[in-house]
Formats: C-alpha cells, sequence, structure tokens
C-alpha cells in the first residue's frame, strides 16, 4: 500500500484507522498532500473532494450526524481552514463529531510572510472540545529545524543519541494529542482540531509505515445514574400533579417505546415534542406553537407546570420559551449526558445520563399515578385547536403556509426530513408530522449557512432517502453545497422561493417600506433554475396549488438525477396568513 | 432623521459618522435591526445590502482596500458572524482597515440554548487588532437585568441614582471602546471587532438621539525618522556595491516619483517589483521568475545583494524567496510603519517609516554613486530573458501562458486589475504589465475564497474601472459574490478556466492518475455559464487564440451589464508550456 513518507502524516492516519474514523472529506491544498496520499491510497477510508471548505464542513457535519460518529476533514494552510468555522461552530452545540486536520507549515515559516499561511493554532478556541498542534517531526539528524520546538544542540558529541531522544518524544507527544483528540471528538460528541505542520518535499511516499502508534481506548462507558438522584426526582414527580415533558432535538429510536407509553398513561404528565424530536405518541403534543400560541392569562396559569423535564435542548418554538421563562415551573431538571442550559431561568437539578436511562429509572418505581386533569384539559385543547388548524388550512389561499402542507403531507413514508433554517422550520413546526420520518435542522446555531451541504452529507451517509425543504435565502446562501460529485440520484431539495427574507415579515419590523425590502427582506428576484443546470439536478417549479399537487406525484419517483422543486409564493400573503393563524385557531 | 431607540446602536452608528466610516456593508438579521435602522435612515452613509456574510466581507475589503480607509459590516447574532472569518484574515495580513459590527444577545441570553447564539466574544482572537464586547445599555432602572455587567442593588434607597451612575459608566465605557476599536482600525490598518448586545424590543425608532458620544482623535501622525538610523543605513549603502531593493504589495502613487528615478541611476543598485507593487521604471526588474528562475550557482552567487531593502512584503515569487533564503545578504532592512516580516531569515532592521519617507531622507543625503556593474549585469541578462521570452511565446500553442499574454496586452489603459489565486497571479507575475494599471490581489492569506466579492467592492469604491482575472476554482468558489445589486457595468470578469486546480500539476505531485485529478487538481467540466444567466452578467467563451482575440476587441466596451469572459484551455498542456518556458530562458 502506498503511505506518505512523513511519520506524522501516518500517524495520523493509522489511528483514524485504528478508531473506525472513516469518512474523509478532503479539500484540495499542497501543504495537506501528505494526508490526501495517505487517506486516498487506503481502500479503508471512504473519501470525498469537495473544494468550498465552508461546504466540505457542512458535508462532513450531515455525514456524522448520521453516523453519531465522527467524519474528519482535511484540508490545507491559510484562509481554508477558516471556512471550517460555520460548520464547528454547528457542530458544536448540535454535539456531532467532527475531527478537523488541518496541514500546516513549520513554525519557522509562519509569521514570516510566507503564502497561505496563517495562525492556525487553536483558531475555533470558543467552540471546540479540544485542540491541538503537533509537533513537526523530524527526519534525520542533518535537518534539524534550530529554532523548532527543541534547543540547539549543534556542538553535543551525543548529538545522534540526544536527537533520536527529541524524536522519540516528539512521536510521543503527537500520539498522545491524536489519541485525545479523537477520544474527545468521540465520547463528547463535538468538533476537534488536530493542527500538523509538515515540512517539505511534501509528495513523497513509501510502501512501508515508519510508525506503529499506540491507541489509546475511546471511554464511552455510560455513568450509572445514582439511586439517590433518582429517588429524589421520582418524590418530586410523585407529589406533582403538573408535568411537562418538553423534548428538542433528539436522535430517532433514541427512547424505549415503552417508556414513552408509560408516559402517555399519565394523565399529569403532558410531552411536548418539537419536530426535531423523533418522538411520537398519539397522547403527545407535537404542535407546541399551536398549543401555546393563543393561551389567555388563565390559560397560561393552568399550564404552568410544578416539573418541567427536557431532553435535547436546542428548542425552535419561541413562544413555549417565553412561556416557560415566565410561567416557571418550581423545578426544572435536564437529562443529558454532557451539558444542560438554563434556556428558561430555572434550571434545578442537571441529570447526567440519557433521557432513556432517566425514564427507565423513573418510570419502574412508579405504582400509582397522581391524580390530575392536566392531560385530559390539555388534549380537549390541543383537539379544539387541530380542528380549527384544519378549517383555517381549508380556506387559507395559495401560501407559504399552504404549502408547506402540501409539501409535508407528500412526503413518503420512511424518508430523512432535513429543513432548513428558519422560516421553514417554524412553518414545518405547525404540522403534525408523518412519523415515519426522521428530522434534522441545524439548530446549534440556527444558521442558514449549510442546510444544503448537511443535507447531501446527510443523504451521502444514510440508508434511507433525503429531502430537504428549505427557503430560498438558505438554499442560495450554500449554493456552493451543489457543487461535489457525491449527490444521490434519490436525493431531493424543495426550494420555497418567497423572493426573499420571508422570516423578517413577521418580526415587528416596518414593513413594505424600500428600506425594509432591501435590507431586511433582501428581496430578489432570483430563482434555482440556473443552479441546477450548472450542477446536473432536474429542475422543476410550482407557483399554483394545483400545478404543486401535480409536481408531487412524482417527485419522489426515481430519476437518473436528484431532482429540485421551486415552488415561488407571494410574499404580501404569506406573513398575513401565518399571524391570522394564531388569532383564527385562539 | 430616524434613529434607533437603543443607545449602544446610537453611540456606534455617531461615532462611525464623526470618524468618516461611511460605507456599510449589511447581511440581514433581525438582532443587528438597531444598527441597520440607524445606517440606512441616515443619507450620510452608503448602505448595500449583502446576504452571504462570507462575500459581504470581502466585498468591504474591495472598498476599503481602495480607500485606505475602514468599511464597516454589519451582522446579526450567530454562525453570521464566523463568515466573515476568511476576509478578516485576509484584511489581517493585508493591512486593510475593516471594521465589523456585530450584534449579539445580551449575555444572560447567550449560552442558553437560544437561537442563532454563539460566543462572539474576541471569536477572530488570532486575525484581529482589537475587539471588545460592548457592555448592554439600560432604558430604564426598572428593567435592569440582575445578571448582567453590575451587581443586584435592589434593596438599595438609592436606587435610581446607582442606576444613573451604572448607566453613565456603561455609556461611557462603551463610547471609549467604540472609539479605540475604530481609531486602530484607521491608524494600524487592519481589522477590528465590536461586538454589541442588544435587547429587545430592537426595532423601536426615535427622531431625537438619545446619546452626544465624545469622539477622540486618530492620531496617524508619521512618526519623524530618527536621522542616526538613516545615517547608518547611509553609510552601509555607500559602502555596499550590490543592493536589491525588493518592493512586494504596494498601493499606487505611494512613492515619489523622484527617488525612483534616483533609484534608477545607481549602478549598484536593482530594483526588483512584483506585480502588486504598482512601481514601474524601465530600469527595474518586473518579473522576477524570469530572472532568477533559471540561475547558474556562479550567478546565483553573482547576484547575491550585500544589502536587501524590501518594502510591502508577501512576495508572491517563490524563486526569489528560496534564492534569498540561500544567498543572504550582509544586511536586510524592511522599510514599514507597523511590522517587518523575516520572510528570508536575515532581517537586520525594522525602519519604522513609509518606503517614500525612508528613500527622501536615504537618497538626499547620497553625493556619488558606488563603483558597480551590479545592474548592468543583471539588465543585461534582463534583456536576454525578453528576447527568448518573446521568442518562446510566438511558438507556444494555446494553453494558460498564451492566454495570459493575450489577456493582459489587451486590458485597456487606467484599468484596476485584480487577480485571483494561485495560478492567475503565477501567470501575471511572468509578464510586463501595462504600467498605468493598478494591480491587487488578496495575497494576505493567499486564498482562493474571495476573489470575485473584493473585486466587486474594489470596483464600487474605485474611479477607475476594474477587471478580475481569476481562474476558474476560485471563481466558482465565490460564486456568490456575484449575489449582489452593486456590481457596475463596466465590471469585467475573465475566468481561465482550465477545469481544476492547474497549479497543482506544476507542484511535485503524481499526475494523470483518477487520485491525482480527483483530490489535487479536483476536475470538473463546470462552466461559468450559468451563473452568468443567474446574475445577469453578459456571457461569452474561447476556447482557439483567434477566437480570444477576436472576443478582446469588444470586451472592453461600454455595456448594458457587466461582462463574464470563460476561457477553456486545455489542462493537460498548460503546465508542459509553463516548466518548458523555465528550460527555455535559461
Amino acid at each position: 500500500m502506498i503511505h506518505p513518507k512523513i511519520p506524522n502524516a501516518q500517524t495520523v492516519i493509522q489511528l483514524c484507522k485504528a478508531k473506525k474514523i472513516k469518512h474523509i472529506i478532503i479539500s484540495p491544498g499542497s501543504r495537506s498532500a501528505p494526508l490526501t496520499i495517505g487517506f486516498t491510497n487506503d481502500p479503508y477510508f471512504k473519501c470525498y473532494s469537495i473544494v468550498d471548505e465552508r461546504c466540505a464542513a457542512f458535508f462532513a457535519l450531515g455525514i456524522a450526524q448520521q453516523l453519531q460518529y465522527p467524519a474528519a476533514l482535511v484540508c490545507t494552510s491559510g484562509s481554508a481552514l477558516l471556512n471550517y468555522y460555520p460548520a464547528i461552530a454547528e457542530a458544536f452545540y448540535s454535539d456531532i463529531p467532527l475531527i478537523v486536520l488541518s496541514a500546516d507549515r513549520p513554525k519557522h515559516l509562519i509569521g514570516i510572510g510566507d503564502g497561505q499561511t496563517i495562525n492556525q493554532n487553536d483558531v475555533f478556541a470558543n467552540h471546540i472540545l479540544y485542540s491541538t498542534s503537533l509537533k513537526l517531526d523530524i527526519k534525520d539528524e542533518k535537518n534539524i529545524p534550530e529554532n523548532e520546538d527543541f534547543p540547539i544542540f549543534k556542538n553535543l558529541e551525543d548529538r545522534l543519541e540526544r536527537f533520536l531522544g527529541f524524536q522519540k518524544d516528539i512521536q510521543t507527544f503527537n500520539e498522545e494529542e491524536i489519541n485525545i483528540a479523537i477520544n474527545q471528538a468521540v465520547a463528547r460528541k463535538g468538533p476537534v482540531h488536530i493542527n500538523i505542520p509538515f515540512d517539505e518535499p511534501l509528495y513523497e511516499r513509501d510502501t512501508k509505515l515508519s510508525v506503529t502508534p499506540k491507541v489509546s481506548d475511546i471511554s464511552i462507558k455510560p455513568k450509572p445514574l445514582d439511586n439517590y438522584i433518582i429517588q429524589e426526582c421520582f418524590d418530586t414527580w410523585n407529589a406533582s400533579a403538573k408535568k411537562m415533558v418538553l423534548v428538542g432535538v433528539n436522535q430517532p429510536n433514541e427512547i424505549g417505546k415503552k417508556w414513552l407509553n408509560e408516559l402517555s398513561k399519565d394523565d399529569s404528565v403532558i410531552v411536548l415534542t418539537e419536530t426535531t424530536s423523533n418522538l411520537h405518541h398519539d397522547s403527545f403534543f407535537p404542535n407546541i406553537d399551536q398549543l401555546v400560541g393563543p393561551l389567555s392569562v388563565d390559560e397560561q396559569k393552568a399550564l404552568q407546570p410544578d416539573v418541567l423535564v427536557t431532553f435535547g435542548g436546542l428548542i425552535i418554538s419561541k413562544k413555549i420559551k417565553s412561556f416557560l421563562r415566565k410561567y416557571q415551573p418550581k423545578a426544572h431538571w435536564h437529562i443529558d449526558e454532557k451539558n444542560a442550559l438554563d434556556t428558561f431561568f430555572c434550571l434545578s437539578n442537571h441529570i447526567k445520563t440519557t433521557p432513556h436511562q432517566f425514564l427507565e429509572g423513573l418510570l419502574t418505581r412508579i405504582t400509582h399515578h397522581v391524580k390530575s386533569d392536566y392531560h385530559t384539559m390539555w388534549e380537549q385543547v390541543k383537539q379544539q385547536r387541530l380542528e380549527k388548524h384544519e378549517l383555517y388550512l381549508k380556506q387559507v389561499p395559495f401560501s407559504d403556509f399552504k404549502v408547506f402542507e402540501i409539501l409535508l403531507q407528500a412526503i413518503p413514508n420512511h424518508y430523512i426530513l432535513q429543513v432548513g433554517n428558519s422560516s421553514a422550520i417554524r412553518y414545518t413546526q405547525l404540522f403534525q408530522l408523518n412519523r415515519t420520518l426522521d428530522v434534522y435542522c441545524n439548530r446549534g446555531t440556527s444558521g442558514i449557512d449549510g442546510s444544503t451541504s448537511t443535507a447531501i452529507g446527510c443523504a451521502v451517509a444514510a440508508t434511507k432517502p433525503t429531502v430537504l425543504l428549505t427557503g430560498d435565502l438558505s438554499f442560495l446562501y450554500d449554493s456552493n453545497g451543489l457543487w461535489n460529485n457525491y449527490i444521490p440520484k434519490n436525493f431531493r431539495i424543495i426550494v420555497v422561493n418567497n423572493g426573499g427574507g420571508g422570516i423578517f415579515r413577521i418580526l415587528p419590523g416596518h414593513k413594505n417600506t424600500e428600506n425594509f425590502d432591501l435590507f431586511f427582506e433582501t428581496k430578489h428576484n432570483l430563482t434555482a433554475k440556473h443552479l441546477c443546470k450548472m450542477y446536473g439536478l432536474e429542475y422543476s417549479s410550482a407557483d399554483t396549488e394545483l400545478q404543486l399537487k401535480s409536481k408531487m406525484k412524482s417527485f419522489y419517483m426515481e430519476s437518473e438525477a436528484p431532482k429540485l422543486l421551486e415552488i415561488f409564493t407571494p410574499s404580501i400573503v404569506n406573513d398575513e396568513q401565518l399571524l391570522n393563524y394564531f388569532d383564527f385557531i385562539s
């Protein structure tokens, strides 16, 4: 097999292999040649070539999101690395493991005005689990860079011996750092950065490995939950007649059906699920805004829980956030192995375990349910809302709202639905989704900057077909997301094009002024058509309900190329329909 | 006039105005609404709306590069800010002033899982002149956020008085920070970051200002050069028979003609100018690679200078760098008010003044020239090379090399030439340019990530027409650069499309393997045609010498829309032609 000659490159690659990091997303570059040569010549790795590093990183994010295991990114020195940052931040807040392998110049060539050279050390400091810069390895004692990581020893008699000692120290240091970084990414689920200086020559190869790096185990045994913690929770739980469970971002099938059923039987419990929760039960409340949006003060008081239990976090619904900040529960427990964010300013307990373990621990103890009409009452409200929701949709004209109804109904079973920020995910939250769908949205930073790339990465790694549902601004922003050779034929994109940032019409700005159109809504007349032509996607469009329904019939059928459907909606009607909705259903 | 109601927004805007920051590049967002409202409602400011923050920042860079004065960037909270990073790093290394104004949430809403929220504090730490986070201003004493920047004083009797005191302290702190940041950007020429937390309501307006911020002066008086420094230089200069002046990035007309003429008369001096130096004289050496590339060891020894004087830096020519690192001068003086980089590992003196001042100080002292044949000898070599260069070009087939010859000759007088990285600028360095052109290239980080946006920003701010000369990868990378309404009709883009990263063919990789094509050259069959259609540019293409020459006749003529010319060159021929060139001219 062909290996890069440089030992550090070999070490990185061998450790990735030993730790089963299989998906490697490579952007072109010369400084990174030793890594590129190594990864692409070993059939163990599945390598992808993506030029725009911003897209490459979101593509990797999409893969890692599906695998729940790290993908690795390889880039050259310089600003290439900085283009990863939006996806790194998303991974940081969304707990998605990513390994950044950035090639760098040796220290003595940094900060002296050489090309493609920046200060790469810990450049993602605010948003990274672990970052390290390896030490340059030195090939032979003749070639010791004196201003590198060790002192001058030109005049020592034991030059060679000392040199070999240094070389070993460097190798040990580097191996340890790589082990720590990768293990952190896997165990703590998030981005890590390994910066790797390489000296020329960069393109030399070898058929033998010169290193046998030590592989340290990744410890990801979940800690057993202390009995007294569960007991405490149980006592409070058992004494409370109003318990709200609020589920944010959650991987499909993370929580056993049995415990969801148990929750559903308890009349003192209501379970509010966001679209990204991937949790479903007839008795749950999947349309939070619909429920919480139109409440009177009395109803709000009635909804105020005694106990709030949250999983996942990254809550999309602004209405539930502002409700819970105002009507705070007596206790808020967040269940998460890693972090607990005080989203509602009343966090009382971070329970460091998985939601599944927590529910198992808690619910097995329960012998009888607290008497309560909490669930019954809100179930009635939910049913009333659903009826009005149906009524409203029957009379709503062609608009974003109507379009999302049709689109969401038409997605075939067992698809992965990737949703863009920010109108797209907010509209999606208003509908009862097909329960066979897995739903994802980049809610870590809620950016519009990488939805297409993420969805394509997901489509590449997933066993199910993927459809991306996005707005025009988000789609145009990540237009380079289409610039790669990996888009599966069954990948589908739906762009709801309302000619600008429709979300701003819903916000309290001064609408319909030139200033608003230009700087908030950022109106445009662009279409996805030309990009489809450029990148070989089948394009079609619709701008009436009839057209849309007709297109939906064939949109998911097998095709020779991935497809994009663009739906043009009238921007001025859209926001009115949405605002009227909340009046109507109240 | 309409102002945002929030005092901090008013303060930022009034200080920008007082300091003559006129060009404001705004990306859409809600958190930044107070800034957007303020800037766009004051006719003093020239505001631009650009959605993709990566492009917005490079666009601002292009403006600031032309004005040599800061442009300001406005973005919302979250990953928006991170997309600025590639341009921030470019500005940092290229000494281009930029002011980043990022809206942020109040502290108590950060790190709690709210949407579009990251840790924005000092996020560009490695590449910023100054960064600060303002303190949230508090509108009334009822609304004091207790977990903000000051302690709880709920129970104090003097609550209101204390509150007013705090409010004043906050206002003073913020004013000072904004003053420092903007002054640093102007005086030290580089990027600064002001992070501004805003609390809701964000869209409220007022017809009166509630602040009158103190404006502190920007001190940019150039320090007078100490006489003894110049005297020391003069002594060495006068004793040296081989003096090399090497000029990197340099603004047009920075250095008085008189001193260039003086330099040209001295036979002990050779002046090597890079394409980005914007310096011209018959006696100078504008094609460094041509001169230095094919030298024998004896010739290299003969070229080794006693004294090396450098201005500008960010040297493109790898050949001169490796030459000077090997054949080091006895003294290397770098002339720059701000930094001196030790590019050749022999820097002996950083002279903190402008090149013009230095030359004036030095050359006025000179009464006679040292006897030397240094210039004469190399002038002869230059002439020989030029003859061979012409000969070579006569027989070279249609290829990148030939194309650059034709393109560079055809640019009309008094254009601004923006060149992309990396092949494009390297080819351009091989030709004698039309001396009426101003030449720019993003050599701070030498990235391919923002050339189009930079060129368009330049075109917007400049009084001369602008042409961008770029490769296909760089053009495709920054395709969103075309997504704005500001491209002047006389703006021109030339894409030399060799179907991938042609630069990698010149590097020592293993060419013509599937692996090389995919991961190094990143071959593609894409064209700029569809993007032109999408964004309303006039498109034409050429793939023969005859076609190209014919297109050149009308390309710069007035037009109703900006134009793009795409030239398809044969990737396999290109690298051979370039490599043969250096053999041929030696």
